[in-house]
Formats: structure tokens, C-alpha cells, sequence
């Protein structure tokens, strides 16, 4: 075998996109993916009438690179579904709104609200670059997002608010992150609006035959420098060469979450830093559900098929079907703690707990589905959690650095080493085209 | 190949302890070892005159487990240096003192006096097989150890203690580790005093030939049933078998710290709550110096030897040697922050550093040793940190209860899955041999 400029591992939107701006600049590039298929953690699903999306599924303002790649691989999006009444059950009460803010006590959410100020005015001064030089980083990375919301959140309905906000962004527990990861994370993706937002925010479009489209069109474009079924469970390395199964490369470039980085053995070891930060950057955990039925019967009631409870375990749902309603589709997110206590049941059961909580959303018609499929993130062996690793205390601030700095001929990616929209697929695609940077420089 | 009884994942205390009351009770077992040697974290290194140890080197009153098997295994111990002033630099303020208490600002003392009563009563109430029924559990689960100790102590120089105090009891920062792992932990190894004393405490006694010799006596009589040099980097198992490179099992203990288990590649993948629990406790990192000199003329300068600052790299230090000083021996700890400063310099750079800390300590005739030999276990492939791991605030309450729990045919050792002494060599034992009584029930 002839030695390759780079070998790439993994074929996510990472992995692909630092191939091709790889092979645009001449190089000669193999990308290695241990699944048998390209896209990472985004996945069409088929179903009967079309397609659901088992993995990321929305694009949204702001995220230039990937609505530029979905432009230059003629692909187009659609607006997610989102007029009609949306529902949240919050602090015992439920209510039913247009627009953005929920019908809540004026006290609660003139809570949420300042605490969302300070939460961006905060974020804001996160050096995306550097979030551990952040003015009092390490105050704010000694302490769990827990304990900074405990200190500036006084009502009980606007903890559980951000309770349910840190599980749908996160999909963790507001204890488990760093305060400071969880400020460079809305800082990177705008402002907790623009996370949280459907129209305006994250969840506002949608790509036209799903996410996985677009990985599968880069794919293609880079031919058989993709080789799928090949997992990398060793690598050797020196200054001069990376040597993994029977490829050998000048560089690679490691697209893959901080788990599965740790999953590799290399040889030799990595550095103690790099080893240690990924000991410290665990993924968060959601069943995303995809409900489908014969039509999207909440639409001709009112709804727009967006739910939010804190006391459900189904937390967060969303109009998962394109806007003929054609597949009629709910996706729903186990997310957190109730992704947890739903893998311990069987089967039968967590799809009767989803089919009552949707029912109890939108009504007897949400208890028929057409079809039902979910996807179990952290049982993925390649994956292992989703949608993204997070920083626990004190990670940024003693290991940080060590996030993106290449080791010998080993340089970083996965939307985890992203500075805008990290854990989104526009954060992957700019680690995948920063690694490819630093490769070619 | 035969079908063994069981397969034995790693041949540290833990492992071989297992492998032991299996064969003990007529089980055919193998113990399957990655490196060249036994012992885990324990390491003999040779040096002019004797012997150090690289790794765990202490035993001390309550390890039960650990005494026990040195009697049986016909070992001696020997009691560690302590005798002499000791040194303390504490918040700008340096003591020469003997006994336990080092001379303070009575403001000073009370407040650490208050704060570690507090914190051994609140250990104590945090049940060892079941951290997270705590009292309070979730709220202290929330937290990180320097935001309780933010609460909890209130002088400059008293956090600086429970600094140095926390660095050198798990080589982490006070905000890496949970609340309530680290009141686990206190509570596991007999309050703090117990944990951070010489005499009375984790430190008082010497195995006589090194720690390691006691794992070395348990692998000669495991015979050859010990293979060396075997690392396992992929396991198949299914509900009645275990198979790993040409080795086939009914049943696996896997006797490793958490981020090697994450490092093997398990198929079918671990169930989602398993794995996550693995990625939430990473290891602390220390780098364990032994410097060696032609006498020990601490001691007769009247200094027992041990030293401690909060403003120096080589925080903690210990007389290393045997009670006739043949070898004198300063054993010192560059711990937690420490460790990764030192570990970027270049090995002079490091041994300069190290020497003038403890020539500040013990005056010029400490910066001529007659060796110096030094061990990074961060960087060791199949260690990945040391002492041991901890678990980052909200693991235990999430996933506390995958700790020890079999899966399928697989069951769980290591001083992570102790509930006494976890961390130290006595949990160790104690785990090896709970994991056996689980296969053998």
C-alpha cells in the first residue's frame, strides 16, 4: 500500500468534511468508518410514505457552514412545522401558546427571563477560542450548571424550566456539566434563544431526505477513499507516520466523539493530558422517538405538535413531518435521567410510557401510531451517547487546551473540538475543515 | 482450548484476589494481564541498595483485607518513618511541628477543625454500599467537592488545607470531583484523619520487600494460570460465555480501573447505563518521585521527612526509606495541577524543580541524591491515572448502582467498586473477592 497524505477516521460530518477539503487541496485521503454506513450521529430511518430522522435533524440562522453545504450539494431544507398552539406543562401547570413564551405566573417568568440574561451576558463573555480564559473561569468551572442555577433561578417553576431546557439541550443533568462548559456552549451557538428556538433558532429547517443526505452526497463525492466496516482499535504513530490496520498516512485526522477516541489503544500512548481529557468529556444520553401516523391530526386541531413537560418523560416533543404532513410524524426525546429509567424497561413498556405521554400531549389519536421507531444513542457502540460529549467540572480549565492541540501527526475533530455550534452538525463540519487547516499548513 | 470457569481480566489486588478464592473454591480460572508483570498500580523498582515502589506503597490500620493477606502470604510490615519535626507551609506561613497538628493561626485551625467535623459526620451518614441513598444525596451529588468546601470553610489558609489536603488524597482538584463521591470515599476509608494520617492512618506501615511483592506472592501460587503480556482489547459474551483472543469462559471479572474497561471493545456493546458510568470516572494523575540519597540526614537533622506545601509543586513528601534508611529515600508527590504542569517540562527541567523543592525543604544536601527515579502513571497505557478514579459529580446518584452490577456473565472488580478502602489496595482485595462470591453464588 502506498502511504496517504492523511488517514481520517471516521466518517461523520467531521471525518467527510475534513476529507474533502483534503482531496480539494490535492492530497491523497482515506476516510475509515467503523459502521457500515457514513453520517455519524445523524440517520434517515425509512418508513412507510418517507423517511424519519433517528439522529441531528434540524439546521438552523446561523449555522453558515452547514446550510452552505446543503447549498453547495443542491440540497434544500424546509421550515420545520411550527404554527398552531404549542403545549408546556411546567410547575403544575399547563398551558397551551402561540409565539415563544409560555402563558406562565408573571413572577416565574420574569425569573426566567433575568436569569436568561445573565446566563447570556455571561455566555457572551466565553472566549470561544479559549473558554478557560474566560473572566472567572475558574469559579465558574469549579461548580456544576447545577449550583449556578441553584445561586441565580429563585422560583421553584423556573429551576424547572432550566431543568428541562439543560435536558433538552444537553440531554444531561444540569449536575453533571461544568458551569463553564455550559456557558461556552450557548455562547457557541448564539444565545440560549437560539438553541432553544425553533423559528429563529436550531430547530427552524430541516434538509429535504434528511441530515444523512448530505453526508452521504460528501461521501460520495470522495468515492472509495471511504471505507466503511473498518474499525480503528489500534494505531501506531510516530513524527513521520500514523499506521492503523493496513493503511499507512503522513497524518490523520481523529473524527471521532471523546469516547470513542478512548476506545482506540495507541501506540504510543497518548500524552497524559489528552488521555485524562478524555476521561473527562462524557456524552449525554437520549431515546429519540419517531412516531408516525396516518395524518398529522394535532395540525387540523390547532397544534403545532410541540410539547414541553417537566413531568413527563417524554420532555420534549416536535412535528417531525415535512410540511404536507407527509409522513404525519411526533418526535419525542427520552432525554437524560428518563432515557435512562425508559432503557430499563422492556421494550412494550417504554413504547406504552411514549404512546400515553403523547396521548396525554395531543390527545387518543397520539395512542394509534402508523409506526413507531426509536433510537437508543449510548447503546451505539461507535457512539455511545448523544447528541454530544460536555465538560465536566474543572475539564476546560485544567485540560482545555488540550482539546483541539494536535499530538505529533494526530490532529482532532468531532463537533466536541468546535468553536461555533459545537455539538451541532455545523460545529463538526468546522472541526473537520480546522483539522484539514492545520494538516495542510 | 477448554471451556474455563472463569476468565480473569487483570492481574492487580484486585484481580488476583479474585482468581485466588475461585481457585480456592476448584474453580479452573485464567487471569489474562496486559503488561509484562503483576501488581496494577503497585510497581518494585530496583535501585542502588534496595528497592522503591512506583506506585501504592502504604498499608495502614482498618485495611483488614490487606493485613490479612500479608500475614497469610507470610510478609512483614514495617512502620514508616514518622518520627521527627514535620514541615508545613500553609498559607504563606511555614511550621516545623510533630504530632498531627501543624502550628497554625488558631483562627486558622478551628476553622479547618469545624470543617473536617462537618465533613466526617456528613461521610459517615453516606451508606458505602449505597452512596447514593444518602441523606442529601442528590444535593451533594449536585455539587462539586470545592463548592461544599466553599460553603464549609471559611479562611484563606484553610481552603489552601483542604487544597492540598484533597490533592493528595485523590490527585484531582476539590472541582473534579463530587460531593458526595468524596464523603464516600472518607467515610470507605475511615474518616479523614484515617485517610491522610501516618500513624493511626493510610500511611503508618511498609510491606517489607514492597507492596508489589504481596501481588507477586499471589500470582506464584496462581501458577500458570497467569498470562502475562495478553492484553484483552476485544470481548465476546453472550448469556452463558465469555470469549477473549483464544481464551473461553462461563463467566468474566473484569478487574480493571474504568477508563481500561472503556478501552476494550465489548460485543455486544455495555449496556448504555455501564458505559456512561465509565465515562464519569476518570482517574486523578500523579507523578510519584523517588529520590534516593547516600544517607538519611533528615533524620539526623532531627526531620521525620515529611513535608507538605501549598505553594510548592512537590506538595507532599515522605521518608521513603526502610526503618535502617538503607536506601535513604525522599518519596514525593507532584500532584492533580502539578502533575500536568510537570509533565510539559522536559525531564531535567522536572528533576530541577523537584530538587529545589525539597532542597527548601531539607536544605542543600537534598539537591545531591544519589539517584532519582520517577513514574508518571498517566501515561501508563493500561493504567491511565492514579491513585484511582473518581466519580464527577451526579455519577453516583445516575449511575451509581452500574457500579457493581453483573452484566450477563461479566462481573465488576477494582478498588473503584470497593465499598471500604476504595481507592487503596485493601478495596482492591475486597472487590476481587465480592466478585468472586458473585460467580460462585
Amino acid at each position: 500500500m502506498p502511504v496517504l497524505d492523511v488517514m481520517v477516521i471516521g466518517a461523520g460530518f467531521a471525518g467527510l468534511s475534513a476529507a474533502r477539503a483534503l482531496v480539494d487541496a490535492g492530497k491523497d485521503v482515506a476516510v475509515v468508518e467503523a459502521r457500515d454506513r457514513v453520517g455519524g450521529r445523524t440517520l434517515n430511518v425509512e418508513v412507510p410514505g418517507g423517511i424519519v430522522e433517528a439522529g441531528g435533524q434540524w439546521v438552523g440562522p446561523g449555522q453558515d457552514r452547514v446550510l452552505g453545504l446543503i447549498a453547495e450539494l443542491g440540497l434544500s431544507t424546509y421550515p420545520t412545522h411550527d404554527s398552531g398552539l404549542h403545549l408546556a406543562e411546567l410547575g403544575g401547570r399547563t398551558t397551551r401558546y402561540s409565539g415563544r413564551i409560555p402563558k406562565l405566573n408573571p413572577v416565574v417568568l420574569a425569573d426566567i427571563a433575568q436569569a436568561q440574561l445573565r446566563l447570556d451576558r455571561a455566555a457572551r463573555r466565553v472566549p470561544l477560542e479559549a473558554p478557560w480564559a474566560a473572566p472567572g473561569a475558574a469559579t465558574l468551572d469549579a461548580q456544576t450548571f447545577a449550583t449556578w442555577l441553584g445561586r441565580h433561578v429563585r422560583t421553584r417553576s423556573g429551576r424547572a424550566f432550566f431543568q428541562l431546557v439543560t435536558e433538552a439541550v444537553w440531554c444531561a443533568d444540569p449536575a453533571e456539566l461544568s458551569a463553564l462548559w455550559a456557558q461556552f456552549y450557548i455562547h457557541s451557538g448564539g444565545g440560549l434563544d437560539s438553541l432553544i428556538n425553533t423559528t429563529g433558532g436550531a430547530q427552524q429547517d430541516r434538509v429535504v431526505g434528511g441530515t444523512q443526505g448530505a453526508a452521504q452526497a460528501l461521501a460520495a463525492g470522495l468515492g472509495d477513499r471511504v471505507r466503511l466496516g473498518t474499525p480503528v482499535t489500534e494505531l501506531e504513530w510516530t513524527a513521520e507516520r500514523v499506521r492503523a490496520g493496513d493503511l499507512e498516512a503522513r497524518r490523520a485526522i481523529i473524527a471521532l466523539p471523546p469516547p470513542a477516541v478512548a476506545r482506540i489503544g495507541f501506540s504510543p500512548a497518548l500524552p497524559a493530558d489528552r488521555a485524562q481529557l478524555l476521561q473527562r468529556m462524557p456524552m449525554g444520553w437520549t431515546i429519540k422517538v419517531n412516531v408516525g401516523y396516518d395524518e398529522p391530526f394535532w395540525r387540523t386541531e390547532g397544534m403545532s405538535g410541540q410539547a414541553n413537560s417537566d413531568r413527563r418523560a417524554l420532555g420534549t416533543v416536535f412535528d417531525g413531518g415535512p410540511p404536507d404532513g407527509a409522513p404525519a410524524v411526533l418526535v419525542g426525546f427520552l432525554e437524560a435521567r428518563h432515557a435512562q429509567a425508559a432503557a430499563r424497561m422492556a421494550p412494550k413498556e417504554r413504547r406504552d410510557l411514549v404512546l400515553a405521554d403523547l396521548t396525554a400531549y395531543f390527545g387518543p389519536r397520539a395512542a394509534e401510531p402508523a409506526f413507531y421507531f426509536e433510537q437508543n444513542w449510548a447503546e451505539e457502540e461507535y457512539t455511545r451517547g448523544c447528541y454530544g460529549a460536555f465538560a465536566t467540572p474543572a475539564t476546560l480549565t485544567r485540560f482545555g487546551p488540550a482539546l483541539r492541540a494536535p499530538v505529533g501527526p494526530l490532529h482532532w475533530a468531532g463537533t466536541e473540538t468546535a468553536t461555533r455550534w459545537a455539538g451541532y452538525i455545523d460545529g463538526a463540519i468546522e472541526s473537520g475543515r480546522r483539522a484539514a487547516e492545520e494538516v495542510l499548513r
